[in-house]
């Protein structure tokens, strides 16, 4: 059975600090299966276009070609893979393009480029070991959770594609849903 | 059919370094699914009362809010997705104090803030745009492996909650759980 | 029913930006839950030798030791999941071991270690308090999609363990596969 939007008392709070808790979704544990959803799995790769070297709020994108299979789970997790090592993705602000931009300016400060970088991979330009790093800084690979066939994000969150590389390719990522 | 706790044998190598396997759980891949049990979800968010700048060990509070839904789990992932950009979740050592101490003292040394920082963003004060560029490094969502009915997570981890704004206010977690 | 590999045309564009995108893996939601593949979990912990610190490409090894479960998966997500504190799981090129080196001389670069460093946690050793800002930096944690039995990265990429410390010990990773 399934009882969505549920929402419950506050519990009593552990040690002194109160926490709020709401229930959104609840699966009976019951033993008989046939009143139970069975999972579904959707998995699709999306192709985004070559962007220049930055941040940028891609959401819009990624929802628009995922929003027909989201809006069949009622709860589940949304896995964004993005398939390569000089871009990442990570959550951040989606509002003022100036947060895009100085983080942009301090990824560029925190990681040297150049002939004074102390970097041995180099025959692939001099922006591609800064971009290996900050790949991994970020991480390549996201898990949102879904609710009422939605992405379940903060009011201010948004989805970054960071790309690392001067002149850049299109860049392929694997959108994998799971719910009920 | 369900066979938990089944220890293998250490498999032949990889290369020539051993590599020891523990199986946890092993579903029968069997066609009958009568015999399988159906996977489970359960969804709700917490909400943390605001902290104070820097690193908290929150994972009591959390388990504590999930620990009734975890325990119906013998083997499933679960899924926290903080809904804010100015703060972020990591999993780091959960004994002594001065770990998340430090963690504050590097996040503030990498990370420029003030009338010298290059920061555009600085109409929502000067700990914004840095707040901004940390909740990036080390990220809003974890993904935590559950082994029967508990977050299988090594002896030292816990959960950390870094707020980096210095007026924060509650933080919202989903808290997402699946498996069987 | 399952229909797998499934190529769509591509669909109109998000604003003028072209997006492609490929359908891999879509169940049917009908509600005959009799013709729907039940999702099935597996778990186990891999335990990886002691490796020297700095960065290493562990995919194969960690892939010998999943193959067997993960050939049973038509779409799905692995997590990977390292129950340490003082190193680190990330995903980064497969290739030049150049791009290992230089993310290992890059991290020793940003945080401090030895007698100047500001930490107040040195007990453990000087590469202590260092080795747990690099695990929040990269994180522990990853969750790649299965397709067609098999993790479904990039060209180029492979799953890195980073080692922070100087006198390593073995490090466990639990493996979770979920999927149809």
């Amino acid at each position: 059975m399934q009882t969505s939007s549920l929402s419950f008392a506050a519990k009593p709070s552990f040690l002194s600090t109160p926490i709020r808790v709401k229930s959104q979704y609840k699966q009976n544990t019951s033993s008989d299966t046939k009143i139970m959803a069975t999972p579904k799995w959707a998995q699709k790769t999306v192709v985004l276009p070559a962007q220049k070297r930055g941040c940028h709020l891609v959401t819009p994108k990624i929802v628009k070609e995922s929003e027909q299979d989201l809006s069949g789970f009622k709860c589940g997790l949304a896995n964004f893979f993005l398939q390569h090592t000089s871009a990442s993705l990570t959550i951040n602000e989606n509002y003022d393009t100036d947060v895009r931009h100085d983080t942009e300016t301090f990824l560029n400060k925190i990681v040297p480029e150049g002939p004074s970088a102390p970097w041995k991979h180099t025959m692939e330009g001099p922006d591609d070991m800064p971009a290996h790093i900050k790949s991994s800084m970020f991480g390549c690979a996201l898990t949102v959770p879904i609710t009422d066939g939605r992405l379940n994000m903060g009011t201010w969150q948004g989805i970054w594609l960071c790309e690392h590389r001067d002149y850049a390719t299109p860049r392929k990522i694997v959108v994998t849903l799971n719910g009920v």
